[in-house]
Parts: C-alpha cells; sequence; structure tokens
C-alpha cells in the first residue's frame, strides 16, 4: 500500500487550527478553553474537514465528536482513533491537534491509497483533556468510560457548573449517554507529541508508548492570618503566602530527591488572597500536580508531602487543606495495540523506541474500555505547553504514516 | 469648651459608608476601589453630609474632595484634616474613614460647641490612598503636594490609565491644578486607626504620631522555562515559581534578622505565568512592600535582597527584574502639631504616648507641604486591612474628641 500523505494540507490544517485562539498573541501561541466560542469555532471547523473527507460526524452529550469512515463489516468493533484540541494558556499548537488533523490525514492517506477497512474507523475529538476550565482533565475521555464521577464538583473560576457551561455551549442530553458500551473498540490509538527530548536527543522519529504515567491532582490551601503590611511586626506574622512558600520548596526538594528519577512535581496555579500589595496573604490556594510512572513511589512521594506540609504549618502556627482532583492509576498499553504499532513502523521502515508517557493522555482512559496504544513522534527540545512547542513536517508526515498503517492494521 | 461628639451619629455613618462595597459579602467586610461606581457612590454619600454640615464642596481634578468650614480669617492659612475612604480587597471599615467621618464629626462638634475658627477648616477625603488599582498609594496626597511624578506609568488591570480612568469617572482638569500653592496650610492633622497593637496593649486611648515609617514598594519579574508538568524531569527544569518560593523565603528571612525590629518584608501580590495546573511555571511576578522607621535600614535590606535573589536566580538558571514603584523617605511629624495634640489630650484629660506610624499615609506627603501631626487611636488586636478590624464607638469617640480639639487649638 502507497502512503502518500498530504503534508502541506496537514501543516496547512495545523496552521488554520492555531489561528483559532483566544491568546492575546498571535500563533504558535494558542489559548482554546473548552466551551468558549472560540473552542466552538475550532470544532465547527474540524466538522467542515470530516465531512469533506466523506466522513459521517456525531457529537455526544460532552461535546466528543466523532468521525466515522464505515467499514466493511458495520457491525465489527471500531478502531478508534483521536486526541484533544483544548490548549492551555500561552500554549502550543502541536499538543492534541497533532493527533485529531494527523488522524483525519491519516484517513484520508487510507482513502487514497485505496484500502477499504473491515472495521470501521472512528476519529474521536475529545472535550477538554486539559484541566483549565474545571480544574479536571480528560472530561470527554472520562465521560466515555464511565469515571467522571460526581460532576457537581466541576466548577469553573465563573463559579459556572460543567452541566450549565456545556449546556449553554449547546451540548445537551444526558451525561451517562456518552458513556461507550462493552466492546464497543477493538482497539484505540492516539497520534501525539513527546512532550519530553528523548527522541530528539536518539534521533529517532518514533516512540511505541509502553504505558501512561500515573497523575496525582490536588488543590491545596493554606490559612493565615491577614493584616497590615505595615504595621504588623514580623515575628508576629502567619503570612499564609510565606508558609507556602516553604511548603513549596518542601514539595520541590522532596521530588527532586524521590527514588524514582521519572516523579516530577509542579505547583502551576497559586492564587494569593486578599492579594493586595500592601496587606499580608490571609489564605493561599496552590494545585500540586505529582506524576510517576510508578503509581506507589507517587503515592508515597505525596504522604511525604503531606507529612512536611504539616510540619512547616504547625511551626508557623497556619493551618492547610487539601482537595484531591484525580489520582488515577496507570495505564499500561495493550501488545494487541504496541504489535500494531511497531509492525507498521517495521513495514514502512521506521526506527522506534519502546518508551513510557510521562505525560497522561486521554489514552488513559481509553485504556479502561480498549486495548490502547499511542504512537509518540520527537518535538524540538521537548518543550510543551508553550509557543514554541515544535514538530517538523517530516515528522508529522511519519507519525500520520505510522498511525494509517496501524489503523489498516487493526482495521483489516 | 464642652465637646459633645454624637457616637450615634458616627458610628450609623460608618456603618452606611461600609455598605457601599463591592465585597461580595456584607459589612464589616468592604471593598472600595478608586473611581469604580461603588467608590463614586461613597463620594456622593460623603457630599450630601458635607453640605447638610453647612461646608462648602470642592473637587480637584484629581477626585480630592474639600468641605470648608470658612474661618474669621478668610485669608489666613488653613487648618487642613482628613484622610481617605477606599479600601482595599476584602478589608475592614474603619481605615481611612475614620479620618473622613471623625473629621466631619469633630467639625459638627465644635460647631455645636459654639466655637468659632480664626483660620478655616478644611476636611479632605483624599482619592486613592490605597495602591490597589495602580500599584501606587497615596494618589491623591501626592498629587496635593506635586510629588505624583509620571502618571503614564500608572496603569490598571484592565490596561486603562489614570488620566483615562479618572476622566471616565468625571474628574477633569489637569492634574497640576491639584498641587496646593506654598503656605496654603497652616497646620495639617490626621486621625487614624493605629493599625497595630500597641495601644490596646498597654490601655492607651490616644497615640501621638512622631513620624511616618519609609515604604519602599517594587514589583518583582522572574523569568525561568515553562513546559509540561509532566514531560519535563526534575534535574532538568527552571521552573519560576519555585524560584521565586525560595526568593520570598529569603525575603522574610533577611527582613526578620533585620538589625530593626521595626522593619516589615510583605510579599502580597503573586502571578503566575501561564497559570495553569500541568504548565512549569515560566514566569511569576511578586509584589515586595518593604519598611521600616529607620530609611537607610530599609535601603540596606533591600540591597541585601537584591544580592540573595541573583544568588538564587543564578543557581536555577533563571533571570529576575525589579520595577520599584516607589521608595519614598519618611516624615517627621512637626512639633507645632504635636504641641497641639499633646495640649488638646491634657486639657480633654486623655491619656496618650508618642509613637511612630509604621503605616504610611497621606500624611507622609502632607508633611511636605504643611507642618504635619497625627492621632492614632486602638484597634482591636492591631488587626486592620481585614473584615474584623475593629475600634470600639468608646475610642472613637476619644479620638474625634482630640481631634476637635487640635483642630481648634490650631485655628484660633
Amino acid at each position: 500500500m502507497n502512503l502518500a500523505v498530504n503534508t502541506d494540507r496537514l501543516v496547512a490544517e495545523l496552521n488554520a487550527l492555531a489561528a483559532i485562539s483566544d491568546c492575546p498573541e498571535p500563533p504558535p501561541a494558542v489559548t482554546r478553553i473548552v466551551f468558549t466560542p472560540t473552542d466552538r469555532r475550532a470544532r465547527d471547523y474540524l466538522a467542515g474537514l470530516y465531512r469533506a473527507a466523506g466522513l459521517a460526524v456525531r457529537v455526544d452529550a460532552i461535546g466528543n465528536v466523532f468521525a466515522r469512515w464505515e467499514g466493511s463489516d458495520p457491525s465489527a468493533a471500531v478502531v478508534g482513533t483521536g486526541s484533544h484540541c483544548d490548549a492551555l494558556p500561552h500554549a502550543g499548537m502541536y499538543d492534541g491537534t497533532v493527533g485529531v488533523l494527523g488522524g483525519l490525514e491519516a484517513i484520508r492517506t487510507l482513502k487514497a491509497a485505496g484500502f477499504k477497512p473491515r472495521r470501521s474507523i472512528e476519529l474521536v475529538m475529545i472535550t477538554s483533556e486539559e484541566p483549565t476550565r474545571f480544574g479536571l482533565g480528560c472530561l470527554g475521555s472520562r465521560a466515555m468510560v464511565g469515571a467522571l464521577g460526581d460532576v457537581s464538583r466541576l466548577i469553573d473560576d465563573a463559579g459556572d457548573s460543567l452541566e450549565v457551561v456545556r449546556q449553554r455551549a449547546g451540548f445537551t442530553g444526558s451525561l451517562e449517554s456518552t458513556k461507550l458500551p462493552p466492546g464497543y473498540h477493538h482497539a484505540w490509538v492516539e497520534l501525539h507529541i513527546e512532550q519530553g527530548p528523548e527522541l530528539e536527543a536518539k534521533g529517532l522519529p518514533i516512540g511505541v508508548v509502553t504505558g501512561i504515567a500515573a497523575p496525582l491532582q490536588a488543590e491545596l490551601t493554606v490559612h493565615g492570618e491577614g493584616g497590615h503590611a505595615g504595621a504588623v511586626l514580623m515575628p508576629r506574622r502567619h503570612d499564609a503566602l510565606n508558609a507556602a512558600a516553604e511548603m513549596i520548596g518542601a514539595i520541590e526538594r522532596l521530588a527532586t530527591t524521590s527514588p524514582s528519577p521519572d516523579l516530577v512535581a509542579t505547583v502551576g496555579r497559586l492564587d494569593v488572597h486578599p492579594g493586595a500589595a500592601n496587606s499580608i496573604p490571609s489564605r493561599v490556594k496552590f494545585s500540586l500536580d505529582l506524576r510517576d510512572i510508578d503509581g506507589a513511589n507517587r503515592d508515597r512521594v505525596f504522604a511525604s508531602i503531606e507529612q512536611e506540609l504539616t510540619v512547616i504549618a504547625n511551626r508557623r502556627d497556619v493551618s492547610w487543606v487539601k482537595s484531591i482532583n484525580n489520582a488515577d492509576p496507570p495505564a499500561p498499553a495493550d501488545p494487541l495495540v504496541i504489535s500494531a504499532i511497531e509492525s507498521a513502523c517495521q513495514e514502512l521502515g521506521h526506527a522506534y523506541q519502546s518508551m513510557p508517557s510521562r505525560a497522561y493522555h486521554d489514552s488513559l482512559f481509553m485504556a479502561r474500555i480498549a486495548p490502547m496504544g499511542m504512537i509518540f513522534i520527537p518535538c524540538r527540545a521537548g518543550v510543551s505547553h508553550r509557543p514554541d512547542e515544535y514538530s517538523s513536517p517530516e515528522q508529522l508526515t511519519v507519525g500520520v504514516e505510522v498511525l494509517a498503517q496501524t489503523l489498516a492494521n487493526l482495521s483489516a
């Protein structure tokens, strides 16, 4: 089969999608938050491309968009692929989009090559992989696998619930209806940029993911004592930000000295109350994102962090509380999909290595209902979640070729 | 002279003013930011009270409101009093307002006692003592003394300049016109809550201020390297928030170990960019408020902080820059006004002590053009800039009595 990826078209579409952005800076800086007018414009753009490619489009109650290429055996379990199109504030243009537009290009390439799938191939644009708006990532994939939990806890910064916001954005119906039936998928495969430096460093075009690291995400709140910045002398203070600063230092130290070199800890958000230059902070809220390939080590490090935070809080006579947003277990990739990807690489003559995914993805949840695999392509210097995130047209092309051949292998 | 302060009226007016607030919580929590519709409602409320008291009202180009009680010698230099009515986000109801409504009550009490001033007495509600909106405090008093500097640097969070915002709020005319002519004041005296715990601890109703501490306010920005919270391993990170946290710890340590026990350092605002739970912070901006009675010690400690921040930045391979918002010199009170306040206390039989003001006030600037003094009353536990800020009706009454007698002494 001759797989002639139309690289120019793919790059043009990635650029067009990147231009649909709320970032004050122009592309490649991108901000695209779920259920905003910008997110909806992106969805409209994609739906137009799907229809032009002859795919049947279906949207579920949480806004996941399915584009289906019907196979010769429509009753057979489907081969799914896809990723997300939402982008963090001031992020890049390849994270997620490569799996959506690359998935579309893979399907168009297979069609152009005359391939006829036995199993239907379904490309899914998954809602809100990023946790930006509701504090919880992978909303769409959680919904598809029935792991969304109690949605009443999902509230955005404006105080609006997921239920209100999605319906206002036009996605109605019960969230229960988004759950896919058992046996729906024969396999699930996601194409994504590595978001790490390994493939580039080794000069390899493809990473075959062996498993996805386990994220733990929490909100920590420190309660101290406010007051006038001029009038309260230093020994009498119980400054919530000074306490939080020491806590952040402890988190960094415990993460850096963890027995597992793969453990990473990030405090990415921090809000100070009341937030005035001349007021002693009385309350500080910050996020903690803790990940490891080894879920047990991650949980041990979190326990150490909790101990240390309590020591710091007690010494400073402040208090702290936690709210765990999620603490999902890691997910191994399935041998069926790993083998289909490796075969594709070998058939196409592309070098590859096996590797874990340190970032998490919708595929972490898709693994709960489908044999799951992921294809990584390199990105420059491992940079992601930044405007200078970049994969070259050549790297994108190899990724789409491997995805197309993998879909062909799985859907035959 | 029989000074019969109408305490009930004063407390009712303080409560009514506190209810004009943008704080989501009810009074005593107050938020009143300069040039908002709420600030303008507060101004309208005060102007009504001034007119009802028979005072002539004048408003200058920056929104300072003058309420004048004409003396028998209208050409004599005036005795000024006043304070501010803006309130930080989620602050209390006594800071500033006690000097404005208490000043009004002092004038009404003198009128009721049959007192006739020789010098005119002018009560001023001064615009934006708090730095909330434009990052610089004492806007109105700086303008009156010609110390506003280059106003083009004063921009609010929405990106609007002071010039645009004040004119939109209806305060037009040249800012130059707000400058008071030389010799305008015979004396200036401000009644204010202590915002510290000393008077309450000693059971004293009055503090006579000897001088006002010198504030240095700066914005510090740390530039690090962003990236995906899952994918960049700890040793490769240049996390701007981890760097800022260490810097905040160093600032706290240098302030606490300063040779002067009066030195205080506060980081009250902190903004993280891009501010997503799963993005490594690439940029952190935070405020520094550094004060001391001893201006030279304050500047020495700031130099030590700068050195330490550079050491931390170099070790972490991040960079930092500073922007100094202000570094005003301290102001001693004038013997003329100190003596008028002390005489008033003695005549009324109220105990008092001399003390510095660790917080800064509009009087810091008024001292540049007028012999300046301040009268402090106790506030519960020294708490200020918080909703539980509190002075009792009895404490307010003594303060107003002393202010009234001081105004009488100075205006005779």
